[in-house]
């Protein structure tokens, strides 16, 4: 194994890593627990739910993948706040979408070679990225990561 | 600029970015904001300023960059919960020991070559490294930039 390829699997294992921890609490949950808040005045579990899977669903096209899953989340769990009484799936239909996206996600992800890892992402140009090669498909795992471990932080105070 | 370069600049940049995001919100809090819970019966935000610093500080060991700068942290912040009764410094003190100790791990940090970051931290024997090539000094930093964006997601609830 190359440092590069080292490097790169420590970074997926620490994807993997969050991925699993955030999937353990959501499937510890009630659907009763689930849509309460987590502290007065917070996002729901739900909410995060729903936030995490459409976040994650956008990878698909940002990362370059495939057509993503389930574009109709975006507005209630994106584009708005928590609360904001746009139409949202039934808990069990959303815990459903949080599985499939994050599994033909990571089946997706196993597929990619370490040279496409540092390849640009769709969201920049060709020529934007000569000048910030830093915009790379890696780069958006990373940020992910980190997506994932901070709202985690939160999903952890939710009741049980 | 190489593959392994460039792979190891975007994981320490978003440690620095994380870590940037922290200071900036640790710095908007007056003394009393911090010294308040985050939610009823959760952490405070000075709590989680001192497990942060804490955390920090052991990285100059566990990265055998140098001895620690505030051992005594450790009882207060990481050994027990919030609320333990133990002794902790001034909310001023404590401030000023987490800008010390990330200055000058980073300072340190700025200074390591690329074949630095995948040797072994000091927590594993070279007989296990062998074994474990991913219990690195990189791995390290992955870990400890998730803590702090986990953290992060608590922060940004506490009350300005």
């Amino acid at each position: 194994m190359t440092s590069e390829q080292l490097i790169l699997e420590l970074t997926l294992t620490a994807w993997k890593a969050q991925l699993k921890r955030a999937d353990q609490l959501f499937q510890s949950f009630t659907d009763e627990q689930l849509q309460s808040d987590i502290a007065p005045g917070k996002n729901s579990g739900f909410y995060l739910l729903g936030h995490l899977t459409a976040t994650h669903d956008r990878l698909f096209e940002l990362l370059g993948l495939s057509t993503r899953l389930h574009p109709e989340l975006d507005a209630a769990f994106l584009s708005n706040p928590d609360k904001s009484g746009l139409p949202v799936p039934p808990v069990a239909e959303l815990k459903q979408y949080w599985t499939d996206v994050n599994t033909k996600l990571n089946d997706h992800i196993a597929k990619l070679l370490p040279s496409d890892w540092l390849q640009r992402h769709t969201q920049v140009s060709a020529e934007d990225f000569v000048k910030e090669p830093h915009r790379n498909k890696l780069n958006v795992i990373i940020s992910r990561t980190n997506h994932v471990a901070y709202h985690l932080g939160q999903l952890v105070w939710l009741k049980k």
